[in-house]
This record gives structure tokens, C-alpha cells and sequence, in this order.
């Protein structure tokens, strides 16, 4: 396998993909999905049904904003976060948009299947939290994208996403429901499984010869990958917020997320500058260890963790994720074969299970003392069937949670793994070719600047030599 | 006309246009502008009078978050999806700057004559509803900009504008009032009316001469011409949902254009691919009709058109969209001679036209069964005069309003094109100067890069010959 | 002083100072910060003890989309508006970067010191206006960094933040408590203080032999840099905003702010135009003028100042700012010694005394004919002690709230000034290296593009002569 001439053509296989799931999508949305109560037009009576006062108790308006902020975040955030290499700007922001694009479709489906059921009718009913949660499920497979970035075409990534989606929707009906547990922001649910779904494709996709050259970044790149980093850490607040409870889960989500990573830009900055000649900063760690402080808050933001708990856990983020990029990723590459282009096992996959470690703590040591008795039901949900649930015994499933996460991004990457390293008609690049846009695009040619400097050289030449 | 030689020097003319129109708007301002009751200081009576309990009630927090999204569109969005030239991105995101901080002051004026006028005092009251709508009257011009991109000085763009605004207000008034037309996200006010308006004065304005070689994009140009893309992309479900009605209103439209946009990705894509040598997809595909679903969701996003009819609708936009680039955009230059810079006509003119179509079937075909009596009578404002409209009736004025809009565009855009004609000092550049910043900018010099390389390069030659 | 050599590595120093800060930052948070009634847990019992019908009402929901939309001006707005440089675009947006990430923490620990201190248990108690605030607090040393950019260590910018925001957090006590003004987006408190603040360092940090040559923009960098002017524009009237009173406050604040940066626009174009040679624009005014009506409305934007009065501020400070970028600012460092990299003096100095003059007008000259009495109790805050307090009153204590800001920023300045040129570890660059990433970044070599030419050109010149 892998020995035949790769043939990165994917004229007919592209459209065929994006043609034929596009139509599945909307075949699938007839016979299934449908306007919850509060986005419906029958909403005015089921205000007064309810008891409702205003049209600003509608979801809508406590979620839409943070939905925006998430909706930044998938497509520019992640987006431009992986325009950091040289050549691969436009499949890095380019693909991101697409497989974003149709993972969303499919995530509303799957997750609609197993959380937004309507027993009545039996159809999918969504509103404004199923689209957060959308674009949550897509984060995933963005995260698995980082990991394989310039190695893949955009066919593989479009079934990785497939998949992907699927098993996320699954692993977060286990965790979520089964299981019981809280991960508003999804350390667990999204980071964990969504790195280590995507390094165990790219340990299976090992390429022996992979061309350096083109992965590395130039100046304007760097700057460019700066406005993914820099809104994936100002929205973090709202990723983490956007689903947890009204009122005071919504704004304790928001605070502790601001504080965690607050902290991990300094230790970021610091073990950057210790690790390096005369100080010298990487634009790699400042550009994703930043970020580290978010990913560890997305199970305790909404719980009592207190703010110098946040800012601690953001101290410790920043530290492990730059040394992760310092020393692990070669370590990894080196002696793991998993090749990982944007790093995401110190950005995701480490500071996602310490996320969900945190959380499961943060629960099993919760007492009415601190969160109050209504306090502490509402944060845990520890109602009807879960009433005599403790936090101690929270804890303990917390712990499991992670467990679950782990298992499906390893075993459910294995599998996709060898799915695309079938021999296929996947149109993916050889070795030499990745991390280049010419592969997938069509690049417009910079030669404008250069080619006055030939003609003028050539010119000299000539003029220097018939002076002799 | 035409043949004299081109003056692009602007040094009078444009900061006469600036001074005076500023100035004339500050005393229209002062003569007819006040705040409306929630944003006058007066509102705390306001609230005690209509029996309102919160603050929160203010419409001013119904919709300021979609507010600051769709001024994202407008400054960042339209700018930056302009910069995608190679030496034009200055007047690509700065000349947007201008004209669209111009035109809201112009169009909370004229919009505010035809929607806002106080009876009581003869003067037009503004607040957060107001603000948007005039940034969304300054989106037509900018999508008739898009059409004239590096071929008009900013003088013409100016008078492009107010002339705009005008025509785009009296439109408005026609559509929404008279015929009493439902148009949230304006597929045929704002990208119908717009488009057309640009393409007609560009058909006006034709240079057969006109210079290729700056016509076309760099590589770091396209990835910041993304940043445009994606925060259109983002925010479009704000700009269709931001003046709909509070609650479910303004609900579904969100998320009836999140999908249709999703799904425009995909069929731009697939089309994208389709079309090229080996599959490779073009930039300015998936920059522009990736947004089709957008535009086409403007009119109908408000109804009850379901989730799968938004899938739809994105579907088709998609691929007409990009059809457009591939083969109506050369097809108009040549045979018709109206050069769309942007093509316009690709990712407005055509979604503009059918997505009020698309309204106009959606709203013949509502229901009592499907909206149920009060949300039937809400999403259509079948009330007082109108209570006796069915929605068949509404679909035929849904059809009339966009012949108005198509009208508006193409008589206004005659009009104003044969003025921008004139002999007169507009300062618009030589057919072989177009698309060049040089020509209103000071451009900072980029030799740093270049000139040790002309150094290092004569030193080897003189080092060659001596050695012969 | 400053003739020793300078050896620009920060390899031990700015490790120390970011980790022995943090550690120091989790402890006092340790010691001092809990959450306030509506983040923490018991909020659901508090709503119950104050008749809090609905979470909505709970202030997250008042002031959080606008806190998202000043966290983006804070690390996007500032930050990448000072990527303008040719050579230090990593700088500029990297070090806005860390000393924010800094600076918040630091500021919610003073200002909760002085204005969130529950005085039942001695604990500052922390929300979502807490943290708009933190960032607030930290914009006036963002602008400070502006005059100073490229020209000192992050160590340097560490210890002005850390002086910075205390003096900021004593300076704004006096003058909205002491002095009970009003400074809703802070014209006096954050941009006069901010700017006399960096100002003062700037000139006694005076270089005179600094090096020109990196001191300018490319052309890419200008387009980076107005990613950082739009966002700043666009989300001005949410700063302006995001602190006043709920409702009516807000509301109005947003609509002033927005019209007198729509004004600032036309006048900074026309000024730019009207000084150079054939009415050439240039980016430098662009990218900053036109943000100089948001400075200036920081005072008065909550008041009624009406939409005209905003028009006419924005006007008069798109002349005033663009003047001082081709006069003042050249003025300043010939003949007073200031060198201002980001022209701070012209953008946040100038506009924001304006701004605290206005704000004073406007108040001397509120009545209740205008306000109504509820509408001029409440947006004054003439409650309890301050209950006898008259508009004329008020009008004398905003006059004197700016002198404090100023007095603040200068005195300040000179005491910070002087202890970073104290013989130290600073680690700042020599005059030659100013503007350079080099100095504190790894930057990637840009030779992919200009090495194939070389080698291209010594093969012809090879061939060329050969032929001979």
C-alpha cells in the first residue's frame, strides 16, 4: 500500500463527494428536522402556553451572541490558525471552510438523532443550542485536520469528517447522557477526542520522506496564523459558555475561561524565551500555547473552580503545551511516527485531558457550602433520575468521561486510518508535494515582482559583458 | 467624451466632496435628528408609561449583537473580500471605508424621512433599528462598488453613493410600505437594487482598453481577500435576522441562513473543481459564491421555508454562483461590455433576483397549518390595513417588489452612470492606470526586499566578467 | 547613562518577571478574588431574595456581547493596528499581546481594590463589568506602547504595565469617586491618561541617533495594520457603551459614538488628500484619524449630547488628528525630543482632551428640560450624597477629572521614564536595531522566493558569458 504513483487529481471524486453528501444532507433534513418551539412561528402561542412574558426570554437571545463568537472561532479561528505554513494558506484556510461547512450539516443530524428527538413525532427540532453544538462537533475534526494539515486531500478530509462527526455524536451521547457528565466547553468531548482522533490518522498515515522544505512559515504567514490565534483566544469565554446554564453558569463560564487563559499567555511567553538562544521568541508557541488555558477550562469553567483556580490551571497549560512543542512533538515524530503538523497534541491533546483530570477534581470535591444547595443541583443537574447522585460519585464518572473520549478518538482514528490508507482513488499528495498549494489550487503566479528583477538583471548581464 | 486625457488628481476635488456633503449633513442632522424613546434620556418615564419592567426590554438589546455583526460585514467584510487585487488593497478597503462612513449618515437621513418622521414634531427619531438600516442601505453601494473596483476615482464613488442611497431609499419605501413587502435580509432592496445599479454604470462606464495585467490577485492578497469572505460568511445569519421580528423571527432567520450557507459551500466547491485541470479549485470561487446562500436567503429566511428548503436554496446558489465566474462574467464583458470587477453579478445580481423568488413562492404558499393564525398573522404583519391580505396575495406583491427593486437598479444606474460620464473633473484613472493604488496612495516602497538582491546580483556579474 | 552597550537578551529576565508575576498573580487572587452575586453559584438564591424574575436579568446578558466586542479591540484592534512596521509586525501585535494578557489580571486586582471591595468580608468580588474594566484598564498602557513601539524589551513594557495599571486604578478612583465624574468609554481616564502616560516615557527614553530605515510600513503591512483600524472603528460605540447605564445608556452611547466616528472619517480623507501631491491619501492618516471621534465621544457619549452634537465632535477630530500626523507629531520629535512610533499624541492625546472638554460642556449645560428629572438623576448619578449636585457643578468637576488625568499621565511618566533608563538588565535594543523582530523573535527566513532567483541569475551569467 502506499507504493503506487499518487495521482492528486481529484476532479471527479471532489464534486462526486460534495454533490452526493450535499444531497444526502438535504434528503435527510426533509424527512427529519424540523423548528424547535422557539424558533417555530407557533412561538407566540407557546409563549402564552408557558407563562412567558417576553420575546427576550426566547433562547435566542441568551445563546446568539455566544454562537457567533463560536461560529468566529470555527471558521477564522481555525481557519486562519493553519495559514501559518508558507505555501499551504489556501487549503489550510480552504478546506477548513469546507469540511466546517459540511460537518455541520451532519453534526445537526447526528446529535439531533440522539439529544433533540422529538418522541411526539419522531423528528429532529433545533434551534439556536443545536447549532452551537454544531459547530462544537465540527471543532472536533478541525482539530484531527491540525494534526494532518498539508499531508491530506481534500476527498480523505472530507471522510474524516464524515466519520468523525459520527463517532463524536456517539461518544457525546455516552459521556453527556449515560454517563451523566458536565463538559460545557468539551475538554473531554471535544479536545481529547478530537486530538487523539486525528493524531492516531496521521501516526497510520506516517510518510517516511515527507519534504520539509515547505513546512515552515514565512513572515506574512505568522502574522496572518496571529489573527486565528488571537480570535480563538479572545471567543474563548464564549466556546466555554455558550451551553452552560443560564445566568450565573453562563457568566462564571465566561470569567474563569478570561482568567485560565490570561494565564497561559505568560508561561507561554516565559518557557518560549527560556528555551531559546539570546531569548528569542517562537511564533509557534505564542500562536498556540496561548491557547492552552482554554482547552484545560472546558469542563470546571462553569463549576465553583474560583478564579485563582482558573488562573492556575492557565499557568500550567502555558508551561506544558510550549514544552510539548519544544520537546514531545519531535519526540513524537522521531520515535512515535506521528506526524503532527500544527502541534495539536500540545494545543489539544494534553491540555484536554488535564481539562477533564481538572473537572473530574473540581466535582468530586463540590459541597453545598460553597455552590449553595440550588446551586450545586443546577451546576451538576442533579435532578430526577441523578438526584442522588454526590459529587464525589460525579467525580468518578467525570473520570470515566475521559476515559470514553480517549478510547473513541484512539480506536475511532485507528479505524479511519486505515480507511484512508486503502488504495483508493483519494488523490492525495506524495511526499514531496505536501504542504503546497498547487496541489488543490489554482495559484496565482507572484512573479510580478520578480520579473522586472530578471529582465533587468539579464539586461546588465548583457551590458557588463559587451563592455568587455 | 472619454478621449481627453485623464487627470487623477484628486487634491481639490475630493476633499471639497468630504468637507461640504460632511457639513451639510450636520446641519440636515441638526435640524431633523433626535433620539427615539429608547435611546432618550426620557426612556425611564417611556418604560413607567408603557408598563415595561426592565431595561432588558429595550430593543436596544434585541439587536445590538446582530448590529455589531453586521457592521462587521459592511467594514470588514465588503473591504476585505475587496482586497483580493494585487496592488489595489488599499483602495479596495479604504475607499469601503469612505463611502460606506458617508453613506450611513446619508441614509439615516433619507431613510429616516420615508420610516422614522415623527408626526408629532416633523423630525426623525433614531435608535439601534435605525442604525442597522442604514448600514444595510450602504451595502447596496458597496456591492455596486464591487462592480467598479479600480476603475473610478473616489470622487465618482462618491457621488455613486449618494446618488445610491437616494434611489435605494425611495426603492425601500416602495417595496416595504407601499406594497407592504416583507424583505429582512433585502435579496431584492439591497443585493438586487445594488447589483444592478453597479453593473449598469459599469456597462456605462466601459473601457475597452482596459489594462489585464493588475486585474488578477497576488497569493497573500487572496488569503487576506478570505478574511472578507469568512466574516460575510459568519455574519450573514445576523444581517437576515437583524431587523426581523423579536423572538421566533428573528430565531429562524438565523439559522435558515446558517444552512443555506453551508450548503453553498459545498456546490461552490464541487463546481470549483469541476471546472478546472486536474480538479484545482479557484480562489475566487470559493471567496465569493461560497456567500450565495446568503444573499438568497434574504427575503424567505424569516418564514417557515424549513430547514431542508434553506438546504435547498444554498444548493442552487452554489452552483449558479459559480457558473457565473466560470462563464456569464467573460460572456457579459465580451458580448454586452459590462466589465464586474468582482463579479456582482455572480454573487448578488443572480441570488439577489432568486431569493425573491424564492420569497415570493414561500409566502404564496404559507399557512395557518404551518404558521398557525397569530405567527401567520406576525411573520407577514397582516394587520390593520392588510388584515385582510391572504398569502397569495403577499406572493404577488412579493413578485412586484422585486421588478421595483430590478427597475431601481438599472433606470438609477443609467442615470448616475451617464453622470459619472460627464466631462468634468471626476480625477478617474487612464484605462492603463486602473487597478493601481499609485495612483490615490501614497504606496510605501517595497524595495528593502529586493534592492540588496540587485546589489548582490551586479557585485556576481562584475565578479564573473573579471574573471574571464 | 544609556552609553554602555546594549545587549538586547532576555533569555533570564523576562522568564523571571513573567513567572515570579503570575505566581504573585494567583496568590493576591488567592488571598482577595471571589465571584460576585450574579456569577456565583447562589445567584439562583439571590434572585429569589430580590425578586429577580428571570436569568435574563442577570448582567451578563446587558453587557457581555459588548465586553467580546472590546476584548477584540484590546489583542485584534490594538494589536494588529501595530503591525503596521515593515520589520516588527511580530512586536507589535506579540507584545500587545503579553502586556495585556498581564495587564487584565493586574487591573482587576487594583480596581476591585478600589471600587469591588465588599466590605463583609474584605474580598473583591468579580463580573462582567469587573472584567470590561480590566480591559479598559489596560488600554490606556496599550496606547502608551504605542509610542514606544519598537523601541524597548518586553521587560521594559512588563514594568510600564505593571506601573501603568496602578497608577490608572489610584488616577480613576479619584476621578469617578472622589470626584464623582462621569467617563463612561474614558476619554480622560483611559486615552489622556494612556497617551500623556507613553508620551512622557517616550521622551525620556529619547533616542537620538534612532535608525529611519525600519521605521516605515510595506505594503502588506499597511493592510494588516487596517484589520487593527476597523476593528477598532466598527467596535468603538460597544467600548463607549459597554459600562453605561442599562438601557437608555447604552443605547444612546452606541448611536453617538457611531456618528462621530462616520464624521472622523470624511474629515481625515479630506485633510490626507488635501496635503500632498496630487491629492494622494496616505495610510497613516487612514489608519488612525479616523478613529479619533471614538476617543473624543468617551466622555460625552452617554449624555445628551444629540446626533448632530456627535457629528460635529467626529468632524473637528478628524482635522485636529489628521493635522497632528503632518505637523504636530514631526514638531514633537525635532524640536521637543518626543518620538512617537504610533503617533499616539494625534489619536488618543489630542481627542481625548477634546473629548474631557466636550464631556464638561455637555454636562455644564444638561437641564432637565432636555433629560427629563429621572433621565438627568440617572445618567449623572446626582443620587445620595451627590443628591444636591447641579449640571453647572458637574460641568466643573469633569473640567478638573481631566487635569487628574493628565497629571496622572505625566507625573507618571516621568517616574516610570526614569526607572527604565536606570542602569539595568532591561535588555532594550541599541538605536540601530529599533523596529527589528530580530532582536526579540525567531523570524523565519523569507529566502524560499529570492534564492531560486539568485541562482537563476549566476547560471546566466554564467551562460552570458560563456557565449563570449
Amino acid at each position: 500500500m502506499g507504493n503506487f504513483p499518487k495521482n492528486p487529481d481529484v476532479r471527479i471524486s471532489l464534486p462526486v463527494v460534495c454533490f452526493v453528501w450535499q444531497i444526502a444532507m438535504i434528503i435527510l433534513f426533509g424527512l427529519f428536522v424540523r423548528y424547535d418551539d422557539e424558533s417555530d412561528a407557533h412561538w407566540s402561542e407557546h409563549k402564552h402556553e408557558n407563562n412567558i412574558t417576553s420575546d427576550i426570554e426566547n433562547d435566542f437571545y441568551f445563546r446568539y451572541p455566544s454562537f457567533q463568537d463560536v461560529h468566529v472561532m470555527i471558521f477564522v479561528g481555525f481557519g486562519f490558525l493553519m495559514t501559518f505554513l508558507k505555501r499551504y494558506s489556501f487549503g489550510g484556510v480552504g478546506f477548513n471552510f469546507l469540511i466546517a461547512a459540511f460537518g455541520l450539516q451532519w453534526a445537526l443530524l447526528m446529535q439531533g438523532w440522539f439529544h433533540s428527538l422529538d418522541p411526539a413525532d419522531g423528528q429532529i427540532k433545533i434551534g439556536i443550542e443545536n447549532i452551537i453544538n454544531a459547530d462544537f462537533c465540527v471543532a472536533g475534526c478541525l482539530i484531527a485536520y491540525g494534526a494532518l494539515l498539508g499531508k491530506v486531500s481534500p476527498v480523505q478530509l472530507m471522510v474524516l469528517t464524515l466519520f468523525g462527526i459520527t463517532l463524536f455524536a456517539v461518544e457525546e451521547y455516552i459521556i453527556l447522557h449515560v454517563l451523566h457528565v458536565r463538559d460545557a466547553g468539551g475538554s473531554m468531548v471535544i479536545h481529547t477526542f478530537g486530538a487523539y482522533y486525528g493524531l492516531t490518522i496521521s501516526w497510520i498515515l506516517y510518510r517516511p520522506k515527507l519534504s520539509k522544505s515547505l513546512n515552515g512559515s514565512v513572515y506574512h504567514s505568522d502574522v496572518f496564523a496571529m489573527i486565528g490565534t488571537l480570535f480563538l483566544w479572545m471567543f474563548w469565554p464564549s466556546f466555554n459558555s455558550a451551553i452552560a446554564d443560564h445566568g450565573d453558569g453562563q457568566h462564571r463560564a465566561a470569567i474563569n475561561t478570561y482568567l485560565a487563559l490570561a494565564a497561559s499567555v505568560l508561561t507561554a511567553f516565559a518557557i518560549s524565551s527560556l528555551s531559546a538562544r539570546k531569548g528569542k521568541l517562537d511564533m509557534v508557541h505564542i500562536q498556540n500555547a496561548t491557547l492552552a488555558g482554554g482547552v484545560a477550562m472546558g469542563t470546571a469553567a462553569e463549576f465553583m473552580i474560583s478564579p485563582y483556580g482558573s488562573l492556575i490551571v492557565g499557568f500550567i497549560c502555558g508551561i506544558i503545551s510550549t514544552f510539548g512543542y519544544l520537546v514531545i512533538t519531535p519526540f513524537l515524530e522521531k520515535y512515535l511516527k506521528i506526524q503532527d503538523t500544527c502541534g495539536i497534541h500540545n494545543l489539544h491533546a494534553m491540555p484536554g485531558v488535564l481539562g477533564g483530570v481538572v473537572g473530574a477534581i473540581t466535582a468530586a470535591t463540590a459541597s453545598e457550602s460553597v455552590y449553595g444547595h440550588e446551586g450545586l443541583v443546577n451546576t451538576f443537574d442533579f435532578k430526577e433520575k441523578y438526584a442522588e447522585r454526590t459529587p464525589a460519585m460525579q467525580g468518578g464518572f467525570q473520570a470515566a468521561g475521559l476515559c470514553v473520549a480517549l478510547a473513541f478518538g484512539i480506536v475511532g482514528g485507528a479505524i479511519v486510518g486505515f480507511i484512508l490508507r486503502l488504495p483508493c482513488c483519494w488523490g492525495d499528495p506524495s511526499d514531496e508535494n505536501c504542504f503546497d498549494d498547487e496541489v488543490y489550487w489554482e495559484v496565482p503566479e507572484d512573479e510580478e515582482s520578480i520579473l522586472p528583477i530578471l529582465e533587468y538583471n539579464s539586461h546588465m548581464v548583457g551590458k557588463n559583458t559587451d563592455m568587455m
